[in-house]
């Protein structure tokens, strides 16, 4: 017998914009799903402004459209929530207090969904919640064989915070470190500001971690650098986990979120990129994070992180019909012009 | 004998920044002004966050310099409210709860205006009001005679919302419907999402209209698209009618509206648009709509729908001194080159 | 074949605290409850700030407790939740523009649910609902047959506004011309400030209406006027209808509303009060309005709706158990004296 | 040839509530008033969180009702704005670098008010404004025969601060030592918290001033205290200022306030008090300062400064007709008992 | 050798209002204190919304006067800062996702204050740091000697939370279950709402812990409960534990908080009592939890945690002078009769 | 004997990100200080929204990292806490009301300290401190030495406001006038709006000035207007002062402040500006004005002010090394690519 399904760790239960739910301890309830939302309502692991458990409420629900699992998508022509066969399976309960239980819980589902074939889609939570969904996924299709991608103002690499392993700025650090993922395989973007220091980076170097800080960023191009992080991603690995930490954007496009960075990419080159990557890109795994809703103003976060969530949605689902020569729109063409 | 001014629905009775106030009730008191601004502080129509209401007060008196009438355009060179002859009819009465009554009111009044040969320029309210504006604009120099400028993140042709046929996702195909406005000379600027759906899609295409969805505009660039508009626009019109919805700007720059959409033009963009067209195409009939203070922060929303107005009316006083061959500096010049 | 559930007009569909969802289109679905909750998502009635039609949603949900359809309640030893079958009905679809159809819609709801002898718990929206709840109540019960007891900062008896005979300032003089409630057992508690003017005391007294100013409230104390109130209210009527005007309270304790009146009772008095009158009296109906999230803080204002909610179910649960002549604790004797 | 009206330093001119404007530099534009309102929109003397120079404009517009110049008064069953002959002389300019300019332009504006026989009710501004408004009106009515009663949670007898001796720390001083009030007639309800020190008490005590801390305010009782103090404030002088710092009310209700010290009286006894003590006693001059609107949530406190004023108003007004012996309702009678 | 100053963990270092600064690990840099201020910036335990972490950097800042180690007590005519010999050892550092090591740290920091002498007063942090700060009391004074005056909405008295035994819900079970304090001198004041339930009741029931509902403290007084509590809390034990929760007090004071519920007592009532019970019992430690400045406004909640930091002090304070027989003014009488 | 330090005038005292303190009225204390940090606490200039007050405080201590006195830069591979000798001398106190006093201070600081050698970085504080920090670096530099490169959305150059000649819209028209420094070396990025007039324009241009409106920087690109900026700067002068107002970002990245006028620049944009200027050109002095805290937004505008004086140190930092011929790390190339 399965256990029941355990709904929000905080406020009502409630699904990703209206689709169905399933429970990820029952396998069953999962069969034949291409998507499984999972909620990581986690803040034990920042370093400094808390709130985002309630990011996956959040992130669930902040939308002025009808929560009925429906979304075309103006620029790629495809609606994800219908198809792709996407359902929820409601937060995993991580105690505020115990990260490492908090984190195994997590490994332990998202490997579960994984374990599926279904791509597990996490909302965080805070950064410590990528050593879960990073190694439950390496969990599912083995280790060394997802790369990363991943969007963030920090590196996330550092090894001691406050005295513990673990935490929202250490989870690349223990996903390398375990095996999970490769350092030659792990592409940043957006790193900028004061952190982390030269031991660090010597590390990260050492790891052959390949890192766009926004000065290159700005320099290159955005296009450019994801040009070149696409084909190291896909260089000897199966598939790719993209993991979006919210303040990659300037806090003036996020300003709810724990660590903000001023000078980061605007909300709208995050979700080109996110788009892009999830139409080009065999995506496995995603985690959307840092969401924190009692920082936010207006919601415009949360919006952003479900808009994040839906361009991924819609890139895997256009990625797809791609791969099946199904015939749609092209999204270079005028939106009215193919009618 | 004409009514009374009414004055302001919502709060004291002000002008925008000072100009002198008349009463669309009484053409006497519009006799040989260019512009008259009229208040249409109605959310009646909103299908998410309410608060437009407040939206023509926040827009008339959200500036930091003295409310006198007077405000000479770096850009430009001109000073729109001294060069032009601006009055403020202040608000029309729209019963918050019977959007039918409120939406003929309006009509009305925007006729009146307009048939006095002066630009209407309309502060709402939501998005609702452009059924009114619109038609009223089309009531006064003809239907079909109009061309339609619309900048917004929605394309606002759904068809039934809440069980009702007006409301703020609608006023464009009801414009359409009613032979007011042609849609083969509805240009949208900034479009992007998850709305409409196929259906309204392929109505919108059967119309002939032309949709810069935000893929687009990425790619071609915002000048590029705006070229390709002004030029539809002009062909077989009269005059151009300008409707702002200021969500088309991105969350991060307006976050005080109802339904923020991720991933639009920035303040700058939308400044630059607007006076550029004011400055170059024959615009009869003006509204900024969706600022909702509310849920503004720091009045950053109400600023950028005041700047908004301003750049339109500055477009027009230059456009008006360029066509009366005055002399004015350059403004691609250096600021101060000419002095 | 009944319709499917609505659930909510803005944003998931969720119960109140997790209770079973029901339907109010469906009987069946509601057969044996005790209590049905119904939202009435409205602001198209509002004269001033609006935003009530996010309160259903804010009252069902702010808890910082599990959503698990329990609340064991410290005051009365009962709960509510468990010892009532309490169900929610879902919001009603009310079209913000169009007043006259949603207050139809709901008025045929609310009747709809008092017609199964279950206690109709309206969320508001804007007070205007007050005239379909009330008529909605006497359509079960019978004109006449049920009294008001009142609880606001304004009188609401106000004839027309903004040319409308439709708003949250009318609905008691619309139910008293309506006939469904007497004038002479219409009992208004909280009145303050500088509404309404002479004319309409004059119509207020002409009606007998009992209107506890808060001078009076200050002068004889809240349960000496509470005291007087509830003996009206049950002389000669069936039922009484208890509306909760979140602005009776002072807006330190409930800022987030439409037209708050500095001078208000606290929140204790409020909820003392709520309690007090549904263990004591015998209600029929229920609303609790003009909770207006844009304007709260901290969701103290959604919170105290929340707690009238619980408060008022947590009366009737004690009501009955009191009729029934169940054992429990002394609410009078301290709280573990029992034990 | 009289100056023409300033209207407001920041802002759109408007006046209180819709009363008729006046300019008090021309005497004739306020012959026949009773009260005239200045504006005194300065915070250059406060010590810590500024925003009151935007308190006037937040007082005069801070209320849902339509601003037509009439507010009926339900507990006083007067119309004040009818009742009284209200004017608003708009905002005295007070340069916010400068204020030995600045309170000496206020000192002249309110004895030029006050010396056509009107009430100056004069809205802050920090309190440092109390220096002119007080000076201002002793100037007309003679030094030492107006005494003080003034609502705050601190003594504002301080010396210097920040090297200056000027500040809204220290007018109560500044006043006395002046000659314009006497120590002895100088009433203080409210005081509490940590200021001022025993060197500023002793000199407070030298004084024979009376200062009622909120000790003493729990211990007697609020009326206790306002019968002692109104005794005190008639003896042997003509008239009574009435000054009311809106931090006196504890921060629930009015946290937009410079200098928030918990503890304090309610809305509602500040409200109750205020209309009191202007029904009551030979009051010749308000002022109501402290409003800081950046610091307010949801226009609460600008509100409760409304509410004082209008309080202060109707007091005045039922002081004139209970004078007059005019037959108007009982306020102690329930509120529809008369009619 | 001692480990240096720690400082706060997040932010600059500070101490309370100025004091001066020691090392509760340099256990010289302690001698002669009378009171050391320990932060427990921990909000790992919370329920729901986080935020306390930045609790202790507030409570020591939040104060409009000058940072300079005085404060002299209006109502009780002492300086609190300057009377006693008041340190500050900055805070401990406590991992947000490891509870039991960050309340074991806390634990022995609380014990090596306790152990000179000193009263420890510490600022928290979420409540479920008083099984810390309790335990590391009893650690000094021995288990069963020190009795807990409790100040909250809730009684903290759970078993399991997320799986877990420590949380701010359970603070008070661990603390009887260990043996520190004992049930029957537990005095907890300010209960309300909807938990716990009737399992937990009976726990608390057995332990003969003495609760007052808000009902009882409305019907008898919170004085006559004060009464009663601090009788027992004498009776065979050395000394009294004084908790605060900041959710004590109503929502409308103390909004910025982690679980507020509607119905408590004043900040006014709040701070009266605190100040009375540390002139009256022995205290022997102090903490003031549950401040979380995400949620509050205008810093109101912090104001009010700074405050009863200050009456707790200043209590102190003058039960020592009161002790030694001092000559100071007596509290009851008006502020500047005795000068 | 020298005064003892400071501190902050409002609030604790703090040190910028913890750099060691030292006191501007002690040379010995600034001895072999690179740079020196002041704050310059005033907001008695502003002519609308006041706050800057609390500008310095928010500036030093807004940042999510330790306050350890270390910032290693990503984008230069310097640290400037550490690679240079910065020490901050705390808030030099300027009276609200008194601004000439207020500015005579600031200046003697900044002389004082940059008679030192020492560059002073002053945080401020509304713009009216410019007068203050440009004519006291002039004073240790000699006049007409030293230009000016300005960014601004404003130019600055008024000559009266509210009746006086002190105010944030005149620093530079005194500056320049006191011939501290020259017109023609006056360097202004960022302006736009409708400020000032043609009047003041024509001053301006009398002067010499160079002013970049954003116009002239949209279409020639801020590199090539600051390529151009920097060759005026340097030409015959032997220092460049760099004035930052953070209103020269657009307010979507900059909500805290007094004056907002949309369309301005990025928060990237400001920062690589800036790090480039202190890089490539001979900063003597620079000030980061009008961050008014009660008008920001989850602290973003406080973090961009902490930003940009952390580039300004990062770029000086790596001029010097560069000067030095010392071999650092490429930054246009990967972050990782040199390890």
């Amino acid at each position: 017998m399965t256990q029941p399904r355990y709904g929000s760790q905080f406020g009502p239960d409630v699904t990703f914009l209206g689709v169905p739910a399933c429970t990820w301890t029952d396998p069953a309830s999962m069969a034949g799903a291409d998507v499984v939302v999972l909620g990581a309502p986690f803040d034990g692991g920042t370093s400094h402004r808390p709130g985002t458990r309630f990011g996956p409420y959040a992130i669930r629900t902040t939308d002025y459209l009808a929560h009925d699992g429906s979304r075309p998508s103006l620029a790629l022509r495809v609606d994800a929530l219908r198809d792709l066969d996407v359902r929820d399976a409601g937060d995993v309960e991580m105690p505020p207090g115990d990260i490492e239980t908090a984190l195994q819980r997590l490994r332990t589902a998202v490997a579960a969904v994984a374990a599926t074939g279904a791509v597990p889609v996490v909302l965080g939570g805070d950064h410590s919640i990528t050593y879960a969904t990073g190694r439950g996924t390496a969990d599912a299709h083995g280790d060394g064989r997802v790369s990363m991608l991943h969007f963030d103002a920090h590196a996330d690499t550092g090894d001691i915070e406050f005295g513990s392993l673990w935490g929202h700025g250490q989870p690349m650090r223990r996903l390398i470190e375990s095996g999970a993922l490769r350092g030659d395989r792990f592409l940043q973007v957006g790193l900028r500001g004061y952190w982390p220091g030269p031991e660090t980076l010597e590390w990260m170097a050492g790891q052959r971690m390949r890192s766009f800080e926004m000065t290159e960023v700005v320099a290159r191009g955005l296009t450019a650098c994801l040009d070149e992080a696409s084909a190291i991603a896909t260089d000897g690995c199966d598939g790719v986990f993209l993991s979006v930490d919210i303040d990659v954007a300037d806090p003036a496009h996020a300003p709810g979120t724990g660590t903000p960075e001023p000078g980061g990419i605007t909300a709208r080159e995050l979700l080109d990129s996110v788009r892009r990557i999830c139409r080009e890109l065999p995506v496995v795994g995603v985690d959307v994070v840092e969401v924190s809703p009692p920082y936010d103003h207006a919601d415009i976060t949360a919006a952003l992180g479900n808009r994040v969530v839906l361009e991924a949605l819609s890139g895997m689902a256009r990625r797809r019909a791609d791969l099946a020569g199904r015939q749609l729109p092209d999204p270079a063409a005028p939106l009215l012009s193919d009618r």
